[in-house]
């Protein structure tokens, strides 16, 4: 069975998520379904991040494999229209190896996290941002990030629910811009736990607010403990923007 | 009655537009609607621009009169309050002279048109943005557009409903710029006849298509016929993106 790479977007608004739930709408139900519209096949989807409810996806990768051999561009078009109206979308499907796999190849995961800083209400940004109703300190927020990147026990940011074997990673960007009312948070790691960028940048927010410095950033991790972690970012501001494979034949 | 100017921003999709309707859902009815149950006063807006159906505001001006002379932010907090959970939202509200008018003593208005030309259907800038499913040459486009600025009988860029009482106007400005697949379209003037930029934009896609040169639109504008217009962009497409006053005293 030839298998394929989809390289995907979503709206992660509305759904509970990239995986199939047994009473919700899910992104990889969505998607199988449309699959399975156009190609008369279940077919079961792998993708490099389970990303959560209401996390949205800039460049998503997930395998397939389908029985017969159809030509990309075909597969792209016409699960595309499948999926209509959803706000699902195939960017781009290739041909794989057969061992090519979306969630164990990948060496890099790049999430972006939007946040807007303003009194009023968010209304084009709605469910695309998290709303701060203050400003915070971009440049201070950069600063205390720095303490986290690196190789640490990442503890503190990880979720009760979290599957992963081991809490030691290796966080390797971990950077803040400002551009007006709005900051942009750029995490990039070979893995993440669950939800860690969204414990990373609830506390980073505490540190824009003025009401951690970096030290108390800094100790948090150091404590390596749940109840020291600041508070979780809403879904709604995270963008799994970009995931990255190996060069072919060297996986 | 003390006079408010209100900065608005808002997401046009599911309104009929800026202008109260009988029977459909309106940018205006929802804010008076929203005034009403914040100081129980029948209140009645007028905004500088009356965008249509789908269409967006960056930042909108709209003036009201209220009874009471409630403080400014006090204003802009309840209202937005009452508008939840609607994606229109008061970025600011402050003191306006008696003879203030958000329409008449407009200076300049300037729009923004968003396009992103892709295969693959929109999911995040869904509603927010014109899919063109080809890729469009910015840089002959915007060549082609600086024969549309200055004063001229925008007849073929007018819609038939469109009650100015004369079809000439000074563009100022329309540019357009490219940055991978998005193309922004920037337009301002003291005012424009009705969807004349959408109108406009459609025309300059057919020259990014390669389909008319730089000739064809002037030639288009020439006809001063509607019939001559390429073709109107879709709404969802458009943003107001600021209004411009002259300085106090000076109107």
């Amino acid at each position: 069975m030839p298998r394929y790479r989809l390289t995907l977007e979503y709206d992660g608004t509305g759904y509970a998520g990239w995986q199939r739930q047994r009473d919700q709408p899910s992104i990889q139900q969505a998607l199988e379904e449309a699959f399975g519209s156009f190609c008369q096949e279940d077919v079961n989807l792998v993708a490099a991040g389970r990303t959560d409810a209401g996390v949205h996806a800039l460049q998503q990768v997930a395998h397939v494999d389908l029985v017969r051999d159809w030509p990309p561009a075909t597969v792209r078009n016409a699960v595309n229209q499948h999926l209509r109206p959803r706000a699902i979308s195939i960017l781009e499907a290739a041909r794989a190896g057969a061992d090519f796999h979306a969630r164990f190849d990948a060496v890099e995961r790049l999430y972006r996290y939007r946040i807007v800083c303003r009194r009023a209400p968010l209304t084009i940004d709605l469910n695309r941002a998290w709303h701060v109703p203050r400003s915070l300190d971009a440049a201070a927020m950069h600063e205390a990030a720095q303490g986290l990147v690196g190789r640490h026990d990442f503890s503190t940011f990880r979720d009760a629910g979290c599957q992963a074997s081991s809490p030691v990673k290796t966080l390797d960007e971990l950077g803040v811009t400002g551009a007006g009312d709005a900051i942009v948070i750029s995490a990039r790691a070979r893995s993440f736990l669950h939800r860690q960028v969204r414990s990373m940048v609830g506390s980073l927010v505490h540190v824009g607010e003025g009401r951690w410095t970096a030290g108390d950033l800094r100790h948090a991790l150091e404590r390596r403990d749940r109840q020291a972690c600041g508070m979780i970012a809403p879904a709604h501001g995270l963008y799994l923007a970009a995931v990255r494979y190996p060069p072919e034949g060297q996986a």
